[in-house]
């Protein structure tokens, strides 16, 4: 079997002790869809990947390197999902990093989960979740390495019961899922939450709402509560590996596939055959 | 040269990359002073480390195991600072802990940092940090591996310019130091945060409220603001590997060594040596 896993270009399974993404979660990391061979949205992800180094103080460099790993791994594989972190590197005791520190970079491929196809066709069960997320601005909408929350609220259910869970903040506002970016739609009009005090700011996030601006429909970041899911004619949740998926249930509410979600699966769509030519 | 790291039991120095310490943050640690051979405090850390495993749904097993692995680090050395590192375990890729997940325990010695004895006796330079922790409840007093926040707000400064920095939560109420909790004296009342929002709920801050207790002096926790820093009779800072550090100048603004942080210094050092015996 062809190697799966790159540890600062070597195949390697195991990391120093000393890491400080192990340590303290000083990193970051992107998840990457492969399918037919290619990494799906490749730039913005590593456009994301260099922000969210650049937000965190890590250099972000060798990426021919990079690239040539995620070749490495995509070559002879049909599928999968690429997941590269990148650490500030293996330090001594303390938080402060120092001088000279070398990132670490981790770069693997894992199967595809097995989602079954009709949940991107008629939706998903969604949950809310007890467990809120931290706030804190200076960390919002970066990719990094500190997802206990995410762990927290995916321990409320098992996959029996739900599909996705959404969260709100600390305070109350509904931010995201828990592995996912989340729209609405009211009266024909496109919402998704503001990240400015929390959240990931997704790759899919960023397609629909491109793709929004294009076809003419603004698609309004803005403090959502509660209520505004419930009194929503459309909802649906965004994610790299899954692209869309319509919500049919909320907790107990039951809603319908509507013109909206329609138009941004295929957006969606429409952008990843754009980018596997 | 005798082992300095176990992994499961097993001396080593790498670990899983599918560790979920690594890939998410999921899990919580210690650092434990040793002196003369002995771990300080040993039953509070492991109290602790048993109530974060709680909190965060881990469960918390071996404890001969671990017990037998920090006596194994010690023997043969006088001075040192152990960690303990417990994830969740190595899983699959996602957020979800998949059931009969085995934590992974790393249970590392290191030599003590070499901080001049000369800050425990005059005291140090604060700094007030920009970078501001994240508020959630649900994760506040816990000692997790999400540190993001205590390493952005670490590089902000470098050693020969200030000993610790103190830190505001989001909302700007002053929360702890960078690896420190931290206490102020006004009109002899002696006060330190409250950490239902953030912060880490800190060894040597619990012994010094327990003797304060036991002396007849109550210590108030409440919300700090920097003002209240700034009028300060006496301000000190606590940390299970540096015990008490008074605060001699915080910013510009110079203070003395106080009455109350003399009696809290004796309070930890005395509780130091009755550990010892």
């Amino acid at each position: 079997m062809s190697c799966s896993v790159f540890i600062n270009g070597n195949p390697a399974d195991t990391i120093d002790c000393n890491d400080r993404g192990l340590q303290y979660g000083d990193g970051v990391f992107e998840t990457i869809a492969v399918s037919q061979g290619q990494p799906e949205f490749l730039h913005r992800h590593l456009n994301r990947l260099q922000a969210g180094c650049c937000r965190l103080g890590l250099p972000f460099y060798q990426l021919s390197e990079l690239l040539s790993e995620i070749n490495a791994l995509c070559s002879n594989r049909d599928s999968g999902v690429i997941k590269i972190q990148i650490s500030s590197g293996s330090g001594a005791r303390g938080y402060a990093r120092t001088p000279g520190l070398i990132p670490n970079r981790i770069v693997s491929i894992k199967p595809s989960p097995e989602h079954s196809p009709s949940l991107q066709q008629h939706g998903i069960r969604l949950k809310l979740c007890r467990h809120r997320l931290s706030i804190n601005p200076s960390l919002a909408g970066i990719k990094h390495l500190n997802r206990l929350d995410q762990v927290l609220a995916r321990s409320e259910w098992s996959h029996q019961d739900y599909h996705e869970g959404v969260m709100m903040d600390a305070d109350g506002y509904v931010t995201e899922g828990v592995m996912s970016n989340l729209f609405y739609v009211k009266n024909g009009q496109l919402k998704t939450a503001l990240l400015d005090r929390a959240g990931v700011s997704g790759i899919i996030r960023s397609v629909v709402m491109d793709y929004a601006a294009l076809n003419g429909m603004t698609c309004k970041e803005q403090r959502i509560v509660i209520d505004d899911l419930v009194q929503a004619d459309e909802l649906f949740m965004t994610n790299s590996v899954i692209g869309i998926w319509p919500v049919r249930q909320f907790e107990t509410r039951r809603l319908t596939l509507g013109p909206v979600t329609v138009k941004a699966r295929q957006w969606v769509n429409n952008a990843f055959d754009r980018y596997s030519q």
